[in-house]
């Protein structure tokens, strides 16, 4: 049962499916108007500026034509439909009680009780075919993923991100080489485990996805492990809201630099939210924080119980998984989310990944086209 | 006169240094430590995670030696040395009184009352001497820079990238061509002028630099236009708080699909703030963006209201400025500032410019180590 009434003039449509109210306003409508006057029917970009619809715009006539809405406006006497699906998912009135640190429903927080690590064979990925997608997803879902038996060669790691996107070149190059030689008479290398973090936060922006790829794996221990970020400011925050808000309120400032031609700072909350509140990124890095500034003398104490807080939340061993890399895998992981580490190492034996950085809009636009493509694939086959 | 005392039972120390009072919580400055066990004195790098300093640390003594200060930390029993140079830049003690949309002094916000374009040689830049410092600080202070007297040669754009940082590759290429022959025969051609924007919102992170590199021009027309969107926020913001609020506490939307492997989209506010309210970036692109949900139903006609009022500051010629790009000229824009767009051609002729994304912290990267080697340089003159 479907039924709309125009009100307050012809500012607002009022349309109701069901149970179900939505209210949406004239120039909204008009501006999201998808006929080929408004929107380019191939790329769907708009081809007006807001400044060609008219300011005084008001719906003259409203009416319900199969699953569909049909709204004259005014003063350009112009009629456009409007899908109820559509307006169904693009509905902006109902009242969102989001609190701070909210997070998207695309992702899903975990722990050491994660029940798998999301993996998909070489092969299979390489084919974009529906266990790529299911990998894509759970990427975007859990904020990493695993690559298993892919080729034992230099550069294997470029076919991977050409599969979601483009290599973020930096100072550090188009990749970086992973390259450790345990030496067991040197004892200081087998202790070198460290510290989950995100990497180059001094960076703005910070690459936000990383590749990690194994060519060469003999030494005992020097395992991977990972730790939801996410999960972690989701733990303060419940135990102790002034710490979230005094990690997110305030910046921090990261910095890098060699001797030659490097200098990167950058001046970011360890906890960034988006302006309604979403958890957008953590950063957390030790190693590159510089003298933080911005918080202001009366709190400093209390943030650096904060930021304390954090890394024993980070370190709790319920946070963690782990896993081996054996020549040939690899994995991903989304750097605005998911921390990384490396297990110290033991006895003899060599270690050799090559890394590089990518970014997350080439993951998610390779999820939803491979997504729109197979629904296509599979309707055809119907 | 310079005198130091120890408060709060070795918690706070207070630094007077002729008028100026600072005070240092003793966790801060142990974090802060320059010495060869907490920082790697070749990169900077601090070795240590925040749990290897106890959390019970207090200042046991504090004295001035030769512009200078000596504090002994316990427990740990450990005397460390702070430059009062280095104490006086990293001072947190101050009260910020910082307006939301307060702009970084990195930065000067102009209109077209711009006296000059800042501008250098491309033999010049390519040197890495004094004027590539001033300009790279220019394009820092203004959001933008002209590139004149370059070889009119495909590619030429990347040699200039070199300078500066990487290109960010995205589905549009390493590279983008513009490209456009006049028929006067079409006028619809004649016609095409594009209302100022910023690039690709619909993606995440935005590249934060652009580039465009002049290899052909002879249609009359086809000026370049540059509008500071810094500026523009800010009239809008002494116009009408609310109109500012509404774009920086809600965010739009922005998407671009391809028919194949292209699907982008962001959620992100018109205009983007830091958690301590300073103004980080503007994306406005009425091309890209797509149905507003972020906006509650009873401010939605308000933020359409405001996205105008906005559109009517950028289009309103004050607070632009234009100049003609001629073969081997370019310029770069601070795509997270500056809007470019394109007037209108007229006559015959063609118009071919190469373009591609890079991003910010390069260009200040290329800043800072290029201020320092010139400094050392000069130093070893003198």
């Amino acid at each position: 049962m479907s039924r709309v009434t125009v009100e307050t003039g012809g500012t607002v449509v009022k349309l109701c499916l069901g149970k179900e109210t939505m209210r949406f306003h004239s120039i909204w409508l008009r501006d999201n108007a998808q006929d080929d006057e408004t929107r380019d029917q191939i790329n769907g970009q708009r081809l007006i500026a807001l400044k060609q619809i008219p300011s005084d715009t008001w719906v003259s006539d409203a009416r319900v034509e199969a699953d569909s809405l049909l709204i004259t406006f005014k003063p350009e006497n112009k009629v456009i439909r409007y899908d109820f699906d559509w307006l169904m998912e693009n509905n902006y009135d109902e009242v969102k009680n989001l609190k701070r640190g909210w997070i998207s429903q695309d992702h899903e927080t975990w722990g050491s009780d994660l029940a798998f690590v999301p993996s998909c064979d070489y092969d299979k990925l390489i084919k974009r075919n529906i266990l790529t997608l299911k990998w894509l997803g759970d990427v975007r879902k859990y904020g990493f993923g695993k690559i298993t038996n892919g080729p034992i060669t230099e550069g294997a790691l470029f076919k991977v991100i050409e599969l979601f996107g483009y290599v973020r070149e930096t100072n550090y190059g188009k990749h970086f080489e992973v390259r450790t030689e345990v030496d067991p008479s040197n004892l200081a290398f087998t202790g070198l485990a460290l510290q989950a973090h995100t990497d180059n936060p001094y960076r703005d922006p910070v690459p936000t996805l990383q590749l990690l790829y194994c060519l060469e794996s003999s030494a005992a221990g020097g395992e991977n492990m990972l730790v939801d970020g996410f999960k972690a400011i989701t733990r303060l925050r419940e135990e102790n809201e002034e710490y979230f808000d005094l990690l997110s309120n305030y910046s921090a400032r990261f910095e890098y630099k060699n001797n030659k031609d490097v200098h990167l700072k950058s001046r970011r909350p360890i906890i960034e939210l988006s302006a309604n509140g979403e958890l957008l990124a953590i950063r957390f890095n030790n190693r590159s924080m510089s003298a933080v500034n911005d918080v202001p003398f009366d709190k400093m104490e209390n943030w650096y119980s904060a930021y304390r807080r954090l890394g024993e939340i980070i370190d709790d061993p319920d946070m963690e998984i782990t896993f081996r890399l054996n020549p040939g895998e690899a994995f991903i992981v989304d750097n605005t989310r998911v921390l990384h580490a490396r297990k110290g190492y033991s006895g003899t034996g060599k270690r050799w990944l090559q890394g590089c950085y990518s970014d997350k809009d080439g993951l998610n636009s390779a999820f939803y086209s491979l997504e729109k493509a197979l629904a296509k694939e599979s309707s055809h086959e119907a």
